[in-house]
């Protein structure tokens, strides 16, 4: 099988990939070819034996679609598009990358001919949702108001991702992601980046700042679980999964001080002292109208796993990113 | 004040058209200069003093939107786009008519600079639900799971909309048309034909088929009421519309039974009796699949208004189309 991956070079890309590399396959088949694409330059996984072709472009360019579609993979992964932060304060550039570049994608598989029918797995957001919201949590059918940039281009895309579902020109799956945490790495344009930033900081030995009150409820999963999602996700049937493509998915529904509670626990108080609290207005008020909890009953019925604890999302970054090791 | 109709040759069009003259104004403001405009010549307007640019252009083409918004409308009702029908038989003019249209339009005001911020009316449609619905009706925040490509296409450009608004480049508003009933003109080959064909046809001395059954259920509006639901929209201030400008407009909901009685209250039995059934398989089961009711408390609290009765309905199709004349 060939797979193509967009958004290769990012997180859940590399993640991604090394986990396919790792288990040989997907949904049931071998994988002899990778495709991976992203505007920077992807890496070669190391120890694949197949074929990998490396693409450096850029989705939303006029062709690149085509390019990508014409050694038609079964299988795609569209993980390509700038984030919430950056879809805010650069509107075009993130309407080009987030919707341009799935429309794109979209139009070059409905156009492949030859009966072309992949198999393609979506990263949203539960972006695509905006406040107020049931507080017994946001089950799958609750109305799209996103409240963000990035929200309305996820949204839209999922909209034209059923439709061509519907219309069977591929088989498409949305998978809404929760925040992911611990992010690996620096710190990047996101809003919800301090989610990650207590967490990793204090476990590097370093300061991270908490710019919102340790009240603030989220819901998290960690870069396995998000990777784990996506293999799942390319595994449903279409008869499984029914007509609704778009779905919430699990995760760990925790305060900000439950957060810190976790990290003692795990590294002790001198680690989580590391925490200095310097609120930040912009901050609050962004994060305020974000979701805090989701009824995930369709998707954890279809089998989508994350971790049950916090303490477990802390432990996956541990093994995954540190090597074990924590900084005291 | 200047007004831009796209769509202007559509019958929806020419009517708001012949009303915004009528008038002389909307939303409190004098019209001192119209801009229609269509992908078919639009007609020049009888009886206005002001200034007519007519532009037969398609908003999808690239350079139209800025073109159209050069002369810096302050109000712009976008009624463009091609029907349910067309958009299902035909994806790509679908997505390029009802989407790019509207991305175009969005774009051309975004970066038109020196503070233009316009008031965007636009018609959007009760297509963007999808079944099964609440029997206590849809309200605005049903989810949207549009059943085709048209209810989808509408959807997306409800996002982009809700999120340019939110954003302070213009101020935006959806409005979901229910059927439009009695349509004018020649019978056609649309599934929803038969709803408007039973009370025109007979009205003008023809027989008419019914597809369906008389228990079959839906909500109408007049095209009178659909130009009242623009005018009024035109007047809405953001504060009064608050953040969720996407509304369901209000319409009379009735049984094909009691359509019928109406048009025997009003044109007595023979008329009535020019209905000829004739049950067709695909018709009841593509209808079985549309909303019947809608909850419109927002829209009526926000002053929208339609016919009570749908012996109004069929009085103002008398009035405004056969000149107050029935062919006993």
């Amino acid at each position: 099988m060939h797979v193509l991956i967009t958004g290769a070079a990012g997180m859940i890309g590399r993640k991604l990939t090394a986990r396919l590399v790792k288990d040989g396959g997907a949904a049931g088949k071998a994988i002899d070819k990778l495709t991976l694409t992203d505007i920077v330059a992807p890496e070669k996984p190391a120890g694949f034996s197949g074929r990998t072709d490396l693409v450096t472009a850029d989705l939303a360019d006029e062709g690149i679609a085509q390019k990508l579609i014409a050694g038609r993979p079964e299988l795609i992964f569209h993980l390509a598009g700038v984030v919430s932060g950056e879809a805010e304060t650069n509107l075009e550039k993130g309407y080009r990358s987030n919707l341009d570049g799935m429309r794109n994608l979209l139009e070059a598989i409905r156009t492949a001919g030859d009966s072309y029918h992949p198999k393609l797995v979506f990263t949203s957001s539960i972006a695509v949702f905006g406040a107020p919201f049931p507080p017994a949590g946001i089950p799958d059918d609750f109305h799209l108001t996103p409240l963000t940039s990035y929200g309305t281009q996820k949204a839209m895309c999922e909209l034209q991702l059923a439709d061509f579902s519907r219309r069977n020109i591929l088989d498409g799956v949305g998978i809404r992601l929760p925040t992911i945490c611990v992010r690996p790495g620096k710190p990047n344009k996101a809003a919800s980046g301090f989610f990650s930033g207590i967490i990793r900081e204090p476990l590097a030995g370093m300061e991270a700042i908490l710019p919102v009150a340790d009240t603030v409820r989220h819901t998290h999963a960690s870069p396995r679980s998000a990777v784990g999602f996506l293999i799942h996700a390319a595994e449903l049937s279409r008869e499984k999964l029914g007509p609704r493509i778009n779905l919430n998915m699990p995760g760990v529904c925790v305060t900000v001080a439950e957060q810190i509670e976790a990290l003692k626990r795990i590294a002790g108080p001198k680690v989580a002292g590391r925490i200095k609290r310097e609120p930040d207005e912009l901050i609050m008020r962004i994060v305020a109208g974000w979701s805090e909890r989701f009824d995930v009953k369709r998707s954890v019925e279809l089998g989508f796993r994350a971790e049950s604890l916090f303490d477990d999302i802390i432990r996956v970054h541990i093994e995954d990113e540190l090597g074990g090791k924590i900084v005291n």
